[in-house]
């Protein structure tokens, strides 16, 4: 061990722990369906903090979460978001057209927090490894915070929308964010009017749960 | 509520889960220093059950798990990443090229269990819904799987490493999956030879730990 890190004794995780993780995993949920009550400042602060545990490739760390909070730039994202969503429901016909015009898919505008999730491309953090073969990887390190953020919120009683019925571009522009920065998510963040084991989607009808997708394969 | 999911109550997730689920995402590290251990086929099956848990872009559930058990497989795979190893090593000069060469950058020989994550890009699960303006919101869902198995294996006591030095067009010629599925991540999995808290890269004085990273940016 080259560096002088206070490790500390590993953590024992025992059964207990376990199935309340599972818990966890199982009622984490995507909420589009908000109370107005405020979300503390702090609490996202601590929830990015948390987030930046998560792996990256190259341990570069390429995550940047904009807590998007003036009028103007909410207008714009819901503005953005109707449009995207508009365009969507013209691809759908007959009863599928009539089931996604039912559904709920975005909280904008009762969501207490907007939170944008960028990837910064210009990052020179990890110097490059694991980026040659696939780049993408950096995307990916992104992708593992939010789904980190999103765990933690929901042990903390917090429910995470993610919001991909948007046009990224018009996003950066919103908010006028550095131009090697790459929108991964956009999230709504806050108390969930009421929770569900089942997914939104498989509660309205839109898609089942398919078991046969949790098994493994071998090669 | 139009299905009839039995719900029942939702967890109550207290201090004590909290300061214990924020242990595990200190302690989940990147793993490539394996024991020899078996792993018993089960444990990895139950642990792909748990990651289908994961969020995926209009409940898509695009994850295919593969088992990579075969040694002509393997073989391909570890020379795959020896070639892609060596043609990084030399982007690296001087010091920098010294420091890359003397890090442990996979865990294939040693690792007793291979995984290769892929994302059908051909699923019609989800029918769609939120791929039109970010299509690459279904690999992100396979990212999340991927980061959920990490957490669920970390609370068994099993480590992962995630290699993305390698060419994701050969390991799907390797393992001869249908055409449609991208390959995601490429997975080392056994029990870990140590435990550190600190990442392996920031112990080997490859890249410092970013604490600018972790805050929220406002806009």
């Amino acid at each position: 061990m080259k560096r002088g890190v206070e490790q500390g004794e590993p953590p024992i995780f025992d059964d207990a722990f376990r199935a309340r993780l599972d818990k966890l995993f199982e009622w984490r949920r995507d909420v589009r369906r908000f109370k107005p009550d405020k979300v503390a400042s702090s609490l996202i602060e601590d929830l990015v903090r948390t987030a930046s545990l998560a792996p990256s490739v190259g341990n570069s760390q390429p995550w940047r979460f904009v807590s998007v909070e003036t009028l103007a730039a909410r207008e714009a994202i819901i503005a953005n978001f109707h449009a995207c969503n508009a365009a969507a429901l013209k691809s759908y016909e007959g009863e599928r057209a009539a089931l996604y015009a039912g559904l709920k898919l975005a909280g904008l505008c009762e969501a207490p927090v907007h939170l944008a999730v960028f990837c910064d491309h210009a990052t020179e953090a990890g110097s490059g490894l694991g980026r040659k073969t696939m780049p993408e990887a950096l995307d990916y390190s992104v992708v593992a915070a939010i789904h980190t953020f999103w765990l933690s919120a929901r042990a903390k009683n917090l429910g995470v929308g993610w919001v991909s019925i948007i046009d990224p571009k018009d996003v950066c522009r919103t908010l006028n964010v550095p131009p090697a920065w790459k929108l991964i998510a956009y999230l709504c963040v806050g108390f969930p009017q009421e929770e569900h084991l089942d997914p939104e989607l498989e509660r309205h009808d839109w898609q089942a749960h398919l078991v046969e997708n949790a098994r493994l394969h071998r090669g």
